[in-house]
């Protein structure tokens, strides 16, 4: 492997899984709003962690993830009933994994493979084996393990320690600009998986490369 | 003053001042794309000052909008010219107050005054003064002085302190949901000006008090 690398981190949702394949359900049980819904439940559940870690009052992703679907049914003049809560959070239990990953991942067999999420173990853990790729991860690390969500540079520190390598020895990959943002300000080389074609964020810590999709990584094998 | 209220507290931005209108400035350099880039200049902004503090890498408020505006500028596919750079940022020293502002500071007279922002006081102090509002406040209290964003508590005890009041001595106000649910966390007493009618935050701290503007807190005179 170039370049020293000894170990790929990767983000989850939006990185690896779709989260946004949850707009089926959403559209099932909100006709016509579902994308709305969807879009607006991932926006909050981002600001909600950002939010509770900010305010010093951590709850796990599982909680902020149910706070903000409730948030995003009201905004659009709906109450939330508890069988629809539990029919929108196992949704998000069963993502798609996007096309690439497992050929991707299947390249890099002589490094650490790690999953590192802002979701909680009750999340993560179902989800990456109803996706099927429990086999191609080392490790699942969640930042539960210590109260602190991304881009906080305590979260990143735990990802390293589990895999007891060093910063610059870690490859990290998310599809979520303030995520590379954090990793590479924490010390990380960083490929920002840019599916949908936004532009670098204004953080002054750009990435070390950018890729529309997983693919482009192969090129540090 | 009812409820031993000895100090209002007042956020600036979408609270006492109209954020949005810079939009008229945007549409003359970008035109039909003014209003689309001066929300994600304004949602940019918020985020680039929660992403600082939870990545340990404060940066003044001034500094934080002209990244946004690169930003939001980018996203349409432009590039930020110094010049327009120029035009857009003294915009956001000449926004305008809303209509009740002024009566209803004046109602107020016998507790201490502020306003406590996110912006830094090359920001805050002139456009305080440009709108005609300096003689309605004790006090301008920037979250520069301590380097420390809200929505931490470290940013609301700063204004606690320069104030000299109890927590609960402390009537709040805010347009920004999260603005008022972390103040309430803090143990200020919080109405949330909800001008744009929005659901209540999902965040387990709900207001004491919810307005459509600021004429509703005179039931706390």
């Amino acid at each position: 492997m170039s370049s020293s690398i000894k170990a790929l981190i990767f983000d989850v949702y939006g990185t690896l899984l779709d989260v946004h394949s949850v707009i089926e359900k959403c559209e099932e049980l909100y006709p016509e709003k579902g994308k709305q819904i969807s879009q607006t439940w991932r926006q909050k559940q981002i600001e909600y962690s950002f939010l509770r870690q900010l305010m010093g009052n951590y709850t796990p992703f599982s909680h902020v993830t149910a706070d903000a679907l409730r948030y995003a049914v009201h905004e659009h003049g709906y109450e939330l009933l508890h069988n629809q809560e539990q029919t929108l959070m196992n949704a998000y239990l069963h993502l798609q994994h996007y096309d690439e990953v497992e050929a991707v991942l299947k390249e890099f067999t002589n490094c650490k493979r790690a999953v590192f999420s802002n979701g909680s173990h009750d999340m993560l853990d179902p989800l990456i084996k109803n996706a099927g790729l429990t086999s191609l991860f080392d490790k699942i690390i969640s930042v539960d393990d210590v109260k602190q969500y991304k881009p906080t540079p305590a979260s990143y520190l735990h990802a390293l320690n589990v895999l007891g390598v060093e910063r610059h020895e870690v490859l990290f990959m998310s599809s979520n600009g303030w995520d590379i943002s954090g990793a590479k300000s924490f010390g990380f080389r960083t490929a920002w998986i840019n599916r949908l074609h936004k532009p670098t964020e204004q953080l002054q810590v750009p990435p070390d490369a950018i890729y529309s999709d997983l693919r482009g990584i192969l090129e540090w094998k």
